[in-house]
């Protein structure tokens, strides 16, 4: 295959890369694309480097496969033009996640969907989130999922993992700067704002509803999450409390997690530097809901960059691969 | 009045000095007392300096008031000698508060509660979470409460507040070390382990439960917690699902958040950043809640030292004042 990665310097773009030279995905050769800015800079990847060519003039009649890692409008412009010239595509940003048309795709829960030209990556919490509850709502039918995220900066992008530190140790010498990539002051401090606002919402949380409806492809289960972004480096946590139709075990739900594929138990519980550099979704305290009926709660801890997106991507890069 | 504070060195013991002094409590004496190990240490009080003294051999029947802020096991020791020797206590610890014969108090909920001898303040997020509920449960009254805390390092004191503020510093430099005063690393890091594990809830969440029943005096709202600790030095944030027997509307409910007492509507929402120091407990991100039935979720933030532990047992001295 040949391979492109759109946005290859971002954060998400340099982990992808990573992903596809440890996964062994059959690159045959990779084109690391960027912005006008980044073009002549080199990437490390298969042992050698890559440099860094800009998006804009690229044919992209010469690969096979894009892995789309930038922001949304950005996606908009390229995604078109690498369809045309025949590529297949993976999507990390929103822009098509909601078209009836594009596969949202969880590789564990419905790598069957995906299919050519185009499939979309869910957001991170989405897709950390689902790999945790599949399981569950497979063996109880999950009909509202009450969540409460606890999201690292990584998801911001690299500029924003930059600020989370240098603005740490600004604050541990007794100086105050101003935010720029966060809408406040992310060292120790937290807030509930990702994404812009859409309403009461933000649109991260309206993503956790949305995405969860298709990815599981049930369009009653409510969804409510308050998504708060945390001083942490890349890892997200969440606690989900989730009520089924049917009277959920939480030692069985322990022995479906332990059975499913992309998610861990950890006991007692992990954290988010656990699951730094992880595949694997973590997850631990599962218990009977003291609150709601038929109820379970539980904390859910994904590496951000890997299951949250570039991991996930390159998974659904390999489902292709099986299908043509 | 003549003031003992018990545990004067600690995170809230200080704080409360100054709480004290900051609503010029009618503190004609104040002692401050600590573990022999502090004794002839100076603190600073009144524009002036007081000396600590070894609570151990102290003859509590020369006070009126005991602010006891130091742990359960040795308010269990200091509790009954002060009550004997005829002084009226505030218990910061969970020692007594399940007591049946003991008000658990938040004056703005049910001041009217305070009596001699002996009345427990209340776990720091019970207290900072119903004060922002409380409007809310008279007008509507709440059945389920669902909530995720973020909780500072304050809560686990001033040798928890110098352990993130030292390990993120190392953390920073490449160094990891070891946690010592919590059960994980804090730097960059997070977990949800507040207090034992009392089965699978810890005591922590178990206090909300408990707590918030007594105070509210409503035996069967049903209450589920799940408790977080975050790199965040002295306020909590909860984010409160909360269900309620009639249908609650988010634009009211800041309306009667506004007029209330202790509590400030803050848009779009605070930061613990933004509620360090200050008095009220600060609520944001009020709306209806998408998945749950006549529920609201929203933000709530106060600081921990403060509303969560020092100012409320102030507060409780001053509703004392008015009844003796």
């Amino acid at each position: 295959m040949r391979v492109a990665v759109l946005g290859a310097t971002g954060a998400v773009g340099r982990e992808l890369m990573g992903v596809l030279e440890r996964r062994r995905f059959p690159a045959r050769e990779l084109f690391a694309l960027a912005s006008s800015r980044s073009a002549g800079k080199t990437l490390p990847f298969g042992g050698g480097e890559v440099e860094v060519q800009d998006a804009e003039g690229f044919d992209f009649s010469v690969c096979d496969i894009v892995f789309c890692c930038v922001g949304s409008d950005t996606a908009r412009r390229f995604v078109p033009r690498a369809i045309e010239a025949g590529c297949f595509v993976v999507d990390n940003s929103s822009a098509y996640r909601m078209q009836p048309d594009v596969p949202l795709v969880v590789p564990e829960i419905n790598g069957d969907e995906v299919r050519p030209p185009l499939v979309a990556n869910p957001n991170c919490t989405t897709a950390i989130t689902l790999v945790a509850l599949a399981p569950l709502h497979r063996r109880w039918r999950m009909r509202r999922l009450i969540a409460a995220t606890y999201q690292a900066a990584s998801g911001a992008g690299a500029v924003a993992i930059s600020e989370l530190l240098s603005h740490t140790d600004a604050a541990l010498k007794g100086s105050k700067p101003k935010p720029c990539v966060f809408p406040r002051s992310i060292a120790f401090n937290l807030f509930p704002h990702i994404g812009d606002f859409a309403g009461s919402y933000t649109k991260e949380e309206l993503k956790l509803e949305q995405e969860t409806r298709k990815i599981l492809n049930e369009t009653d289960i409510k969804v409510s999450a308050f998504c708060v972004r945390v001083p942490v480096v890349r890892a997200h946590s969440v606690v989900a409390f989730v009520c089924f139709d049917d009277q959920p075990d939480p030692k069985e739900a322990e022995q479906l997690i332990m059975q499913s594929s992309g998610v861990e138990l950890r006991k007692p519980y992990p954290t988010p530097m656990d699951a730094e550099g992880k595949d694997a979704v973590l997850v631990g305290r599962v218990r009977s809901d003291a609150a709601l009926e038929r109820a379970l709660s539980l904390w859910i801890v994904g590496d951000q960059l890997l299951k949250g997106a570039a991991l996930n991507a390159v998974q659904i890069g390999e489902k292709l691969l099986e299908v043509i």
